[in-house]
C-alpha cells in the first residue's frame, strides 16, 4: 500500500497520460502566491468520469493522496500536493455537454474555463456570470466556491451550480441536484461539494445557471477623496435599492498600479468601478440615482460609458488587478488577504486595514468586491524573504481577527486551502469538528487533498 | 435506556413545560394531510438553546427519539412522531433577537412565524421574503427548505438563511455561517442543515436576509383558454428577462374553489397571478411587456391593480388555496403532490397531470409556483377511505416518475418527510447512501426525527 504501488497500477490505464516528467511535476507543485512548492509524485490527465473513478478506486485501495488540479490559480495553496501523491489534472475534461436555452442552464465538464464557456455561449444570448480575476476552471471555481465582480447581482458559485456529478473517494460516482430550479428532496449535497476544495470528492460534471445578456449595460468610474467616502457611497447605493451588476473598490495604490500596468491616467485616489444591467430605461434611471449619491459623497471624475470597448478594457484591467499590483514591486510575490464583513462594518474594516499597512514597511494595495463586503489587501513580499513574509502574515492575521470580531469571515471567496487553515477553529468553533466528521464519513482514508480545509491529519 | 427514562430525567428540567396531556400529544401527533396520527410520548416546550441542548443530551444518552415541531404545517408527515419519543415544540422560542437594517439581515429564534416576523419588521422598510402558504415557523421553513410565491425573485430558504445556531444530537451547540454576505471558509453547513428536516440537528437561531420594501408594486390576474397558453406565457416572460416578483398558476378547478371559498367571480379557466416589484417606471415597463405577451397567448380578463387592499386580498386567497381546494369536497383531506421540472418541460408536465386527473375518479385542482417549474395537484380524498388513498398515491406516483424522467425532482418545496421517502432511491441513486452516511456521522444513534428523509432504520 503506497503511492508507488498506485502509480504502477495506473500506468496501464492511462499510458502517457500519467506523467512523471520534471516539468509536469513542477508545474503542478507551485502556486500563484507565497507558498513553497510541494510536488506531486505523478500527474494524471483523465479524459472521462470512468477514468477518474478508476483512478480514485486505485488510490483508495493504495492509500495514495489525490489532489485535483483545475488551472492552479487558487491563492491559498489549495492545489499543492502537501503529501505528494497524484495531481489529477482535469484540463482534458473541458467540454460543454449541453446548453438548454429555455431552462437557462448548461452542463459542462470541470476543466472548461469560464472564458471558454462564455465564448461557446456567445451565440445563445446567455452568459455564465461568475468571474474570478483568473481564467479559472469551472471545477476549481465550484471547489473553492468562487465569486467575482458580478456576485453582488448574480451570486457566487453556490448560487450558480445546480447539480454535480462527483466521484467519491472510493471511486463511486454520484449525481447531486436535478435540472429543476429548486428541490427540497433531502440534504443539499450540491451545496456541500461546492466549496469543499477537493477534499470530499472530484467534480466531473457541473450543471450551472446561465443568465440572459442584459438588453442594456452601462459602466462608470468615479474617484473619491477618501476610502470612507467611496465605501459610504456603496452602502448608500445598496440601501437605496439600486440594483448594481458590479461595484468594485480600488484604493489609491491600486489606481497607481493600473496606471503603470496599462498606461491609464487615473488620479491616485480611491475609486469605484460600477456597472448596471437592465432595460435602457432602467439602466438610465439607476445611473442617474447613483450619480446623485456620488455627488453627495463628494465623488469626482464621474465618467460614464456604454461603449463596449471601453467597458471591456475597464473590466479586463480589474481582472488583471493582481498582476498589476505585483508590478508595483519588481519580482514580488504576494500574500492576498480576503476578509468579508457585514456591509455596516465595511468602511471601518477597510480604513483600519489601510492604517495597518501605512504603518508597515510593506506595500499593500487594497481592492475588493465591496458590494458584498469583501476586500483584499495584496501584500507584496520578496520571494524567500522570511522577515517580509512574517510581517505579511502578521498584517493578515490582524485583518482576519478584525473581520471575525465584526461578525465576518476570514475568506470571502478564495477559500481555506493551507493559508487559512489556522483560522478555522476561531471562525467555526465546534462546527469545525463537524466538518471533520463529514470528511471522515465521506473520505475515511483521507486520500482527497489531505492537509487542507479540515481538522484531520 | 428508554423513552420513559428520558422523560423522567427531563421533568426536573422543564417542569410543566414537559407535557403528557392527551390534548398536547394529539395536537403534536397529527398532520395537515392524509397521514395516520403518530403520537409522541411527551411534548417539551424549551425556552432557550441551553434547554434544547440539555434535552438532546438526555435523549441522546437514553436513545429517545426527538422530533422538532414548528407549527406542524408540513405536508409529508415530517413532524409526526414515527417512533414516539419527545416532540420538541419550539413555539416559545419566538423572538426577534436583532435586526440590522444596514446589513439587511435579522437574527431570529426558530419559533417565530413568518407573519409575526414581518409584522415586527414593518417599521424598518424591510421584509422577509419567503412565504409558504401556511403561517409557518422560520425553524420549520428552514428545516424543510421552504419556498413560496416570491421565490421566483428572492429565492428559497436556502438563499435566505445565512447562518444558524444548531444543537447537535448529543447536545453540542454549533454556529454556522457568519454575518458577512458570503464566505468560502469550509463546508457549507448552513446549507446542509437547511432542508435536513430535523434529522441532523435542532435549529435554535437563524440569521436571515431581509429585502427592501419595493418602491412600487403592481399585481395582475389574467385568464387563459388553456393550460398551455398560461404556461407558455410564463416561459416567454422568463425568457424575455422580465423580472417578476411572483407568477402563480391556478387551473380552472382552483378558480372554482376560490369562487366558492371567497365569493370571487373568476371565470372557471386557467389563470396567472402576477406581481412586479421595482421603481414606478420599471414596474410600468414590466407590466406593459407582460401585457403584450398575455395578448400574444390569447389571455383575457387582464386586470391590473396597484391598490394594496386588492393585492393583499389576491395573495391571501392564493395562500389559502389549500383550504379553498379542500372546500371543494366536504370533509376531505388531501394528498398534495409537489413536483418541480425544468421550465422547458413545464407545459407538458402540467398537461399530462391534468389528463391523468381527468381520467381518475378523484378531483385534483392544480396550482403552483410556475416561475420555478413547481406545481401541485391537490388530490382530494375521504379520510380513511383506503381505495381513494391508493388511487391518489397512484396518481402521485405517475407525476413523480414523470418529473424524474424530465430531469426534475419529486419535491420542489415540501420536502421528503415520510410521504416522499420511497422515491429517494429513484431520485438520488447512490447519493442517497451518502446522505445516510452524513446522517450516521452527525446522529450516530439516530435519535433525531428517525424514520424520515434518509435510509436508516
Ligand atoms: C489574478 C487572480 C485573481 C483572482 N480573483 C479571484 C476572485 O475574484 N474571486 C475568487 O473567488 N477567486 C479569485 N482568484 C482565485 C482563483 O482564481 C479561484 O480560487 C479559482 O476558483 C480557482 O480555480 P482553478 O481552476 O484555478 O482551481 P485550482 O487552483 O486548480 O484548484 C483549487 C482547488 O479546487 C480543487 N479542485 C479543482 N478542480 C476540482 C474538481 N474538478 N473537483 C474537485 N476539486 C477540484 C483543487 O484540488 C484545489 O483544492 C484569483 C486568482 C488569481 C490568480
Ligand atoms: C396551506 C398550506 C400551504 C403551504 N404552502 C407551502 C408553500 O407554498 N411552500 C412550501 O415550501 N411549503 C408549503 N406548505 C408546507 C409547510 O408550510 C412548510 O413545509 C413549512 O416550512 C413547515 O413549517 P412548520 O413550522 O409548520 O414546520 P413543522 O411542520 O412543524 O416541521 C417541519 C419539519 O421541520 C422540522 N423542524 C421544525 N422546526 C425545526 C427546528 N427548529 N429545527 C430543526 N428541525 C425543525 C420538523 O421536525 C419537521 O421535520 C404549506 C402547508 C400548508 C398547510
Amino acid at each position: 500500500m503506497s503511492i508507488e504501488a498506485a502509480i504502477s497500477e495506473l500506468i496501464p490505464l492511462l499510458g502517457d497520460r500519467l506523467s512523471r516528467s520534471k516539468g509536469d511535476l513542477a508545474q503542478h507543485g507551485r502556486s500563484e502566491t507565497y507558498f513553497a512548492n510541494m510536488l506531486p509524485d505523478a500527474v494524471a490527465y483523465p479524459e472521462s468520469t470512468e477514468e477518474v473513478s478508476r483512478i480514485l478506486a486505485t488510490c483508495h485501495a493504495q492509500d495514495c493522496p489525490v489532489v485535483a488540479w483545475g488551472t492552479g490559480t487558487s491563492l491559498e495553496g489549495h492545489a499543492l500536493a502537501a503529501r505528494g501523491g497524484i495531481s489529477l489534472d482535469l484540463s482534458r475534461m473541458n467540454r460543454v455537454l449541453a446548453v438548454h436555452p429555455e431552462d437557462m442552464d448548461a452542463v459542462v465538464q470541470p476543466g472548461i474555463t469560464r472564458e471558454a464557456l462564455n465564448t461557446e455561449l456567445r451565440a445563445t444570448g446567455l452568459f455564465f456570470s461568475v468571474d474570478p480575476g483568473a481564467n479559472a476552471s469551472l471545477g476549481g471555481m465550484a471547489a473553492t466556491r468562487a465569486s467575482g465582480t458580478t456576485t453582488v447581482r448574480y451570486g457566487t458559485m453556490r448560487d450558480n451550480v445546480t447539480g454535480l456529478e462527483v466521484v467519491l473517494a472510493d471511486g463511486r460516482v454520484i449525481r447531486t441536484g436535478t435540472r429543476a430550479r429548486k428541490s427540497a428532496a433531502g440534504y443539499d449535497l450540491t451545496g456541500l461539494f461546492v466549496g469543499s476544495e477537493g477534499t470530499l470528492g472530484i467534480i466531473t460534471e457541473l450543471t450551472v445557471r446561465l443568465r440572459g445578456q442584459p438588453e442594456a449595460i452601462s459602466a462608470a468610474v468615479c474617484a473619491f477623496e477618501s476610502v470612507e467616502a467611496a465605501v459610504d457611497t456603496v452602502i448608500a447605493t445598496i440601501q437605496s435599492g439600486i440594483s448594481m451588476a458590479r461595484i468594485e473598490f480600488v484604493d489609491a495604490s491600486t489606481a497607481r498600479a493600473f496606471n503603470l500596468y496599462a498606461g491609464r491616467e487615473m488620479p491616485e485616489k480611491p475609486h469605484l468601478l460600477v456597472e448596471f444591467h437592465g432595460s435602457p430605461a432602467g439602466v438610465a434611471e439607476d445611473a442617474e440615482r447613483l450619480g446623485e449619491l456620488v455627488a453627495e459623497f463628494g465623488g469626482s471624475d464621474f465618467a460614464w460609458s456604454s461603449r463596449p470597448e471601453e467597458r471591456n478594457a475597464l473590466w479586463a484591467l480589474r481582472h488583471n488587478a493582481y498582476y498589476a499590483c505585483l508590478g508595483l514591486r519588481r519580482g514580488a510575490t504576494a500574500l492576498v488577504t480576503d476578509v468579508c464583513v457585514p456591509i455596516s462594518r465595511l468602511a471601518e474594516a477597510v480604513e483600519a486595514t489601510r492604517a495597518d499597512i501605512a504603518e508597515s514597511p510593506l506595500e499593500g494595495p487594497i481592492l475588493g468586491h465591496v458590494g458584498d463586503g469583501n476586500f483584499h489587501a495584496i501584500l507584496l513580499v520578496e520571494p524567500g524573504n522570511e522577515a517580509e513574509l512574517a510581517e505579511a502574515l502578521r498584517l493578515s492575521s490582524r485583518m482576519t481577527e478584525r473581520a471575525l470580531a465584526m461578525g465576518g469571515t476570514v475568506t470571502g471567496e478564495h477559500g481555506v486551502g493551507m493559508g487559512k487553515l489556522a483560522y478555522m477553529p476561531r471562525e467555526h468553533g465546534e462546527a469545525w469538528a463537524v466538518m471533520g466528521d463529514i470528511k471522515a464519513a465521506l473520505d475515511p482514508k483521507n486520500i482527497l487533498n489531505p492537509g487542507k480545509l479540515v481538522q484531520r491529519n
